[in-house]
């Protein structure tokens, strides 16, 4: 493997001295790139594009060829687990995902095989390789995973849901039918990750995009709990250096002091939440990651700037932040507002940083 | 008017004594009851229901009939404000409310004119009178309407969103527009609200459904000032009695001590918070509306009196609850579930109020 040129994100993740804030986007081999457009087109489909190592590769790649982004995520879906456990995996035209034979009950649930989470997602593998082989050590590559509650949502209700009214049900009325699913999610999702660790990802992250549809005690049991299992079942090194781990709970502003003892190394942020507030909640326990609304990005590019500096300045002086949204980009975003965030970010954040 | 019966809801949002913890629950009047599916059928649609008072009234009352609430809310939508200023508010079926004329930009703005939040909602109006007459003095009726920002999403975006790209490009790029939309918006809500009240409401609402999609700096800009806004030029008593105002941003629990120095008498919460940890961070500035996720209606009644339990235990013993859900009830919810809600907090909130 080539050496790493790179490693701002790294080593802001674990808190280290750099020279300036280190940033990359959720999402950002995304829609609101022509080229990501045009190389989905090819693929035929989104599911084509995923099990497809060589275009999931490129439209990884696409908004590093733009962008002075400090790290490239893999291009997959978060649904690939369930997927390969079987329940059929499908995108209907401008409609969420879906699942053709979603969990019933305990039957279901028992059935269910974590090892079908390496076994059945070799094109998850081979993509990792691959991209990591063709950024040829400019950045670091984060491979990632759905908590274990966001792919039981999914799994549980079928598809996307506005009041995960039969999740919570399960959750609510069996318990320990539910937690069985989270266990067995859990396990799966650590093995999912350890494999992309062994194939190349240099750290991850988990996300878990419906935590924040639960209480407070809800989401200790139900979402956090089986976070915390995974990251004590992953590698913590490889080649030689730590694997960093992000935990980003939408709508987690709240407790983020669980979140910050969960064993993460860092927690992501959505827009809600306050990063110098976050900061001193957390303390130097956790680095934080975040958090600009991805809406700020229809804003002018001196808005844009305005907002970027506010971030800064709000997280402060030292080490321990990494730039990104509160969310993935939006389609529709013009790249060129990229750009002038990413410009912010790196033209201004390295005051923050001086030694 | 009639007196009083039951002023236990009036007395806790005041923070004085009560023998037992009132309750109502947002969206009482709703589709889970068949009885309102078929006062709705009558009506032929949603809003031929809202503009008549008399099925109004009806559907305001058949929760009481069933459960021993200690509120009736005003049945209406929260959309009649921008209706009334022209917009043209139309639902379709299987999806949201839309507006057929949203706004395009300053002059639009420029063009709307906040009387006519009175001047043409007079079916509201007489909604509430009827509504105030046939209650009897059995419990008291809260008036309500939507935030001037969840408003301004609406008509700016033209209807539901997923993402306010639309109201939030012209918040951060015009500021000074949105503030003269919000400032419009207030006024209109201020003086329907005070028509209201001026009808024989007894408590208010605001309904801030969207704050919550916000920053925290955005929040209190776009959204929080201009409830304070309303609140300052709502009238303090009618009848001889305080009017108490709640406030309830979904999604606001980071920002509790903002809001509750907002001017309003209770603060209501979304089940995502801690309502004891609430009561900490709030004090004896403001009483706390909720919190029960309503999705745990869909679990069994022992689950929810055991819920119920544990959100009167949260709070504590002392006034100051107001037992409600942290989101209006779902439709498809069993009625006998409520029932169970109903009778745990009527049965078990008797001890937190020993004298």
């Amino acid at each position: 493997m080539a050496d790493l040129k790179n490693d701002r994100f790294l080593r802001a993740l674990m808190r280290e001295p750099v020279d300036r804030t280190p940033l990359w986007m959720m999402r950002q081999a995304g829609r609101y790139l022509p080229e990501y457009r045009a190389t989905r087109q090819q693929a035929g489909s989104f599911m084509g594009l995923c099990t497809n190592p060589e275009l999931a590769c490129e439209v990884t790649l696409q908004p590093l060829r733009r962008y002075a982004m400090d790290a490239a995520i893999l291009f997959s879906d978060i649904l690939t687990i369930p997927d390969a456990m079987g329940l059929g995996l499908y995108f209907a035209e401008g409609e969420g995902p879906g699942f053709e034979r979603p969990l019933q009950g305990a039957a279901d649930i028992e059935a269910l095989e974590p090892e079908r989470a390496v076994s059945e997602l070799g094109y998850v593998m081979d993509a990792v390789a691959l991209i990591r082989r063709e950024l040829k050590g400019e950045v670091p590559l984060i491979g990632f995973s759905g908590s274990p509650w966001t792919l039981a949502t999914y799994m549980v209700e079928g598809g996307s849901s506005k009041d995960f009214a039969k999740v919570k049900a399960l959750a609510f009325n069996e318990p320990a039918v539910m937690h069985s699913l989270l266990e067995k999610l859990a396990d799966a999702v650590a093995l999912y990750l350890g494999a992309q660790v062994a194939h190349g990802a240099q750290a991850l992250q988990i996300f878990d995009t419906w935590g924040g549809a639960l209480s407070h005690a809800a989401y200790r049991e139900f979402s956090l709990n089986y976070m915390g299992r995974i990251i004590e079942q992953l590698p913590k090194t490889a080649e030689g250096r730590r694997v960093p781990v992000i935990v980003f709970t939408k709508g987690g502003g709240q407790w983020l002091e669980a979140i910050a003892d969960c064993g993460a190394d860092a927690v992501g942020l959505d827009w809600t939440t306050d990063i110098g507030d976050a900061r001193r909640r957390v303390g130097d326990r956790v680095a934080l990651q975040g958090n600009m609304d991805p809406s700020m990005l229809f804003a002018s590019p001196e808005r844009i700037r305005e907002e970027v500096t506010t971030i800064l300045e709000g997280f402060g002086a030292g080490t321990g932040h990494i730039f990104n949204l509160g969310h993935g980009i939006t389609p529709g975003v013009n790249p060129d507002h990229v750009s002038a965030m990413v410009d912010a970010v790196t033209g201004l954040s390295g005051q923050y940083h001086a030694p």
